[in-house]
């Protein structure tokens, strides 16, 4: 259904797709406004789950459990943006979805967000794409070394992208990442990466967080610092940058835009854009007097926004694999929150939860 | 079991007797911490089933039951102090209960719960124990008029109370609560009603949260405010008999103890205890870095305990049954958090849901 025309009464049931660590606090972000929610995920141990009123551990092929799903439900919305679009499709039949399929149709192809972001006038990293040998050689001709090849659909955290410095690189990475579907992208150089979390209303209302610095390691988001370091003006433009994107998609819920500073410029580069709550917004959890999981669940559900004011400063941290066994030091500050995702084996890579610290605001910071 | 010699492990599973709104909020800071929750209730629509991974509806002497609960959770807590005692008694030989069985004991007689409050060196309001009709007279002449003839046991929201200005209207009270097992209380003049919200660690730690002034309508909570308003002094007079109290009780989790406060003398007179989070709490969702839930569950667990401060002001206000209706008046201030809780009938007196309207803190507070 494409309309969304009232406000959704508490008691209504909302259901989430995906069932990880952002489908769990969305949940719980819903349960707190009254809502009751029916997860759906493929996955039998899933973390939100445990806090759902109920539970459909379904294929998402699986147009039966679907359906039944959608009959249940008042709205629909999700974790993450590799919904299958014929799922996307089969659901928004039968239920409101919210972020619509617009947004899910462009962020999960990079050619077709790149366009996009650049038809809004934003700035994207030089691109071309590569669906052949003969593409890749005319593509890095003109990006010039170093790049990175990446597919185009279903890449997070480092993966199916590869960092080549020669023709030679690029065509095994061309092979090892299916010899199509791509984009080779130039190498930026950029002094900070940010992200923009911006909370969007369906009466075209949007507020937005300060934006945090991130920092990656091993390809995955590490940690967040609020304030960023960025200089102001800089910081009100990835803001006007992530409405502006926002608007263009005529967004509901929470968009997440990760973007390149270069201080020199200086100037703002957009990476990609995230249709959900984001892990560079879990501080707000912590630091704002609103998380990014309670505004999604208003918006969502027609209700207007909180305020995206934040009451701390705040470094956020992962807890990536066997990092939670550090857990006790963050544990024993009494300025810590610690977030858990009711994980039980701590593979490499998994995110098992995260802590964010809190200090005063700095003096003379208007929030 | 007596003692608590651990720290619980994220993952572990907890306990929770009652599945109401309180239950609904501890569950939901457990499975923030990682830990999952079974909740135990005899109502079916029990507000917590619904945030839990697992629900046993089952009455409280159902021993059965009890047993499977107890078999499969690291640790028990509970909502509300009416447990009955064999209850409690049972779980106790099989896991963890905190806060422990004598913390119950204390506060499920409000005669044992006073003449303990006493023993510690702290005022309560004149009482006396009413088992008869005797009884009644001579403690009516020696209070004098007016009065409070209440039930030693079950009583809440103004339940199991009543007013009396009379000998004949104490009769017919003491007729209508059952004859016997009532105290008669004398009637104090008190300017302010604050509470203190004591966190306890299971190490000794004590952790407060500054005192809320209490409005009460038709003998139900209604508002509480932060700051109280009350002189300093009294405030950090009152946070010590909290204090005083939990040490007496060798106490684990958080305890809330409702104080009068006379101006003009100065003094503070203890009304009750409840050991177990309190509605007087709620604002901490909101207002402070750490919530009362989230400092309940860590102190069960054995963790250590997060700062006790809060980053704004508050004013709590309870949604009682058709209140509810004036939501959105709520709902579109963008500085009021809205906690519903998950129930679809507004009876008269009941508890809905509550909101907190956030300001910032006063110039020059120390928080």
């Amino acid at each position: 259904m494409s309309e969304f025309d009232g406000i959704l009464p508490h008691g209504a049931r909302i259901g989430i797709l995906g069932g990880g660590q952002l489908g769990r606090f969305l949940a719980m972000a819903a349960a707190d406004l009254g809502f009751s929610c029916h997860v759906y995920c493929p996955e039998p141990d899933s973390p939100a789950f445990a806090v759902a009123a109920e539970q459909s551990c379904a294929a998402y092929d699986d147009e039966a459990a679907l359906a039944r799903f959608a009959s249940g439900v008042d709205v629909v919305t999700y974790e993450f943006e590799n919904v299958p679009a014929r799922t996307a499709a089969f659901l928004d039949k039968h239920v409101y979805v919210r972020p619509g399929v617009k947004a899910l149709h462009v962020s999960q192809d990079r050619l077709v967000e790149k366009n996009f972001i650049n038809e809004c006038g934003i700035a994207v990293a030089p691109f071309r794409a590569v669906d052949n040998a003969e593409d890749l050689q005319a593509a890095l001709g003109e990006l010039g070394a170093p790049a990175i090849l990446k597919t185009r659909r279903f890449g997070y955290d480092g993966k199916g992208q590869v960092f080549v410095s020669s023709q030679r690189e690029a065509e095994q990475a061309l092979e090892k990442l299916g010899g199509r579907d791509c984009i080779l992208e130039k190498v930026i150089d950029f002094d900070y990466e940010i992200s923009a979390i911006i909370a969007c209303g369906v009466n075209g209302a949007q507020v937005s967080y300060d934006p945090g610095r991130n920092i990656h390691k091993n390809h995955i988001l590490d940690e967040t610092f609020i304030p960023s370091g960025v200089a102001p003006e800089l910081e009100r433009k990835a803001v006007q940058t992530g409405k502006k994107i926002a608007a263009a998609l005529s967004y509901t819920g929470i968009l997440s835009v990760e973007m390149f500073v270069c201080a020199d410029a200086p100037r703002i580069i957009v990476n990609e854009i995230a249709p959900r709550v984001h892990n560079s917004g879990h501080w707000t959890l912590d630091g704002a007097y609103a998380s990014q999981f309670e505004q999604h669940i208003r918006a969502i559900a027609g209700w207007p926004l909180r305020s995206g004011g934040r009451h701390s400063n705040a470094v956020m941290k992962n807890l990536i694999g066997d990092e939670v066994d550090t857990l006790d030091e963050y544990v024993a500050n009494p300025q810590c929150g610690v977030h858990l995702y009711g994980k039980t084996e701590a593979r490499p890579g998994r995110k098992m939860g995260h802590i964010t610290v809190l200090s005063p605001l700095d003096i003379g910071d208007e929030v």
